[in-house]
């Protein structure tokens, strides 16, 4: 799952759901702008239902790196007052204090309301080698505490990040903020190219309940470039406000192991978890089953039911090409993972067999499946939790706890949760093959 | 699981299979004997099924170290001749060339007839610490290759064992073999108690069809003591075969991952497993799951669907302690595996959650569950491959694959399986309390 939305941090809320906690206070944020991947819009809906944050929630068709989501962001916020001042957030870093982050937004603000493009350098901590730095120049004009920035680095070696360090340079946190008619003139001005297509793909976006979806063929004109390079290093108007708050990109499992709470013997556990002579480890179980470790030391061990990973902490940044061996090699586990979060739910499969295989399924109440049919397998549901309405064929029927439905194959069927509380079912699915694609989807309220 | 009954080896074949599968030539062997803790005997029957071994199956009803077990042997061989020759063999050992073995069994049993207690001495590879050894004396009369034992010694540190070998000390194997009324004779004299114990539990002993189950009262008055310091330290008839064979007790990790075949790069992998930058290591990936190891050097992996344990190979040793630990803390998985044998053949949980449970669960041709009923969970059962017969209350039922049958709550209800192949089906439980000790037998067939 992507690390945005796990919850490796903390075992309640994601990065991503505590992001956009960090923003709810109505005296300071107005409602975010979530620009995410098409593929990602389920778990973002959920998430930030669960989270109880309201926000709009843009999609991208395409990856197009950053300065494209930037550029939507700009102009869908100029549309509610171009002169909006915008907060740039990734949704994968932890902050320690939410309190300080918050009066380093309400500083730098002062700064882009005035016109200039700020960033938050964060105060270093170690020589890292591991993040790009900010040089601060002379202070803004009027503006105290806020700094002209002298120039962006690139991430350094450690003795590089040491000399820079010692001349006062600071983490660039990648966090920026400015008025929404400043960074389209920046825009149009450095990459113009990524501005009209960002507008393109805005103007022929289409709406619907949850989500605005950018126009595809649009949007992929967007030269993929990163906010960073296309604006930050090149505008006359950058600016920095220098920030001392707990920071961590969690880029690589050893900066999750440095945020974690960690024992005596250096160890940060989650879970189901015995340790034996282990030392400086992070060692994260997740669901029923029990994880050990006997004898080693600076390791991280993660193991959920689907998958198990075990790296060495000092060499976890190759965690990066193990997922790109895997894709290459058609694992499944490289971007799936194994509860599949739908419009309407998820499923999670639990066991599979020859000819059969077993799901767990949950419905949100309201949610409602597609009107469906396969050709290959019959299906038994059994609900465990709620009650379902359950279309066979002709035939609608409500299904209660402890009650089950056969859906012979061929015939056409749909779930839905009439109730007030989340439906869960158990799903046996028998047949010569229950593959995904055996689904002929006849009718969706989603529109897939 | 019991590392005996476990396919760490061989994907195919469990060391307890492979040891019975080593004996079963007819012109060498006669039926085999096993002795095994009463716990392990749906085990033990299913895995000699499986391999296609008959044997007698004695079970000990408590540990009582290896002279009563050796003693409980002795006696009933001599039951059907007191001259048999017996061979003694534990259940997890790897030997590398089953015709050696067996003709090192030939040479050895003419020492045997002729009364001597004989062992097998393995000549070293290496000076291993964590073996004991024996240092062979002049031959034996008359017997061409055999030699008294001088002394059989602990096991030594890696300077006395280099020492040993360079006297030309041979590894102790544990296989010892001597006539059954040469050994009686032997007990007698040294370990009486043992001896009589031993006798009193066989004589009280019940059989059904399956199992010689040993008295429970009788047998728990055996002094524990290991038929090497009862009897073969201390009798005058010890003679010693060298051989030569690969051999390992497989006792740690390490001497698992010795035995393996394995990559240029040092790794022994089984299953679904990925490695970057990872050397010398054992990864073994149970199930449908995905383990991944990156940058590490000389660890052990096991990952399965109910525990994942990842040691250092060189402290492999200690995970002795942590199933000690794990007993301790009450841990399930100190003893008791994903996989739940039963007379009748299996279930496993392939889910659970508030109120509900789901289990898969597989019935051998011919097998019977006893009758019985639930207080406070309904079932429903999905057959997903074979038939079953299925009684509820009054009502005898077939149920065929892709069919199911509910089991309301209180019902009195019996699984059988009439056909010629396995049954496999789907138990989704819902109730208020879906623990095993939730069950009424009324009925059994395997006397439970």
């Amino acid at each position: 799952m992507p690390k945005q939305f796990s919850r490796l941090v903390d075992a309640e809320t994601s990065t991503f759901q505590a992001t956009a906690l960090r923003v709810t206070d109505a005296s300071v944020f107005a409602k975010p702008i979530v620009i995410a991947s098409s593929d990602a819009r389920f778990i973002v809906a959920e998430q930030l239902a669960q989270s109880g944050v309201a926000a709009d929630i843009v999609l991208e068709p395409s990856r197009q790196d950053s300065a494209a989501a930037v550029a939507v962001a700009a102009l869908c916020a100029a549309k509610r007052d171009p002169s909006t001042v915008l907060l740039i957030l990734a949704a994968d870093h932890v902050i320690g204090d939410t309190e300080a982050f918050r009066a380093a937004a309400r500083d730098a603000a002062s700064g882009a309301r005035a016109g200039h493009v700020m960033t938050l350098g964060i105060q270093p901590t170690r020589p890292a080698s591991d993040y790009g730095y900010v040089r601060p120049g002379p202070v803004l004009d009027g503006l105290s505490g806020l700094h002209a920035v002298e120039r962006f680095v690139e991430k350094p070696d450690k003795a590089g990040a040491e000399r820079l360090i010692a001349e006062g340079a600071l983490w660039n946190s990648g966090y920026f903020m400015f008025r929404a008619d400043v960074m389209i003139a920046e825009l149009a001005a450095h990459v113009p190219d990524v501005l009209a297509a960002a507008r393109a793909a805005l103007e022929a976006a289409t709406s619907d309940l949850d989500f605005i979806r950018l126009d595809a063929a649009a949007f992929a004109k967007a030269p993929k470039t990163s906010i960073d390079y296309a604006v930050m290093e090149r505008t006359s108007r950058a600016g920095v406000l220098p920030v001392s708050f707990p920071w961590s990109d969690v880029g690589t499992w050893d900066a999750v192991w440095k945020v974690l709470d960690r024992d005596s013997q250096g160890n940060a556990v989650r879970g189901r978890v015995e340790l034996v002579g282990t030392t400086n480890s992070l060692v994260h179980s997740e669901g029923e089953g029990l994880t050990t470790v006997v004898g080693l030391d600076d390791v991280v061990v993660v193991a959920t039911p689907d998958a198990v990973l075990v790296a060495s902490k000092a060499r976890s940044g190759e965690v990066k090409d193990l997922v790109a061996t895997l894709r290459q090699k058609a694992h499944p586990e490289a971007d799936a993972h194994r509860r599949m979060y739908r419009p309407w739910g998820w499923y999670q499969r639990i066991d599979i067999g020859e000819r059969f295989q077993v799901k767990r399924i949950m419905v949100t109440p309201g949610g409602r499946l597609s009107l469906q049919k396969h050709y290959h397998r019959a299906e038994h549901w059994v609900v465990v939790k709620g009650t379902a309405e359950v279309t066979v064929n002709e035939r609608v029927v409500l299904v209660h706890e402890n009650e089950a439905v056969y859906l012979p194959i061929g015939s056409m069927h749909r779930l839905t949760n009439p109730g007030k509380i989340p439906l869960e079912l158990i799903e046996v699915q028998v047949g010569s093959y229950t593959g995904e694609d055996d689904i002929i989807r006849v009718e969706d309220i989603y529109g897939r």
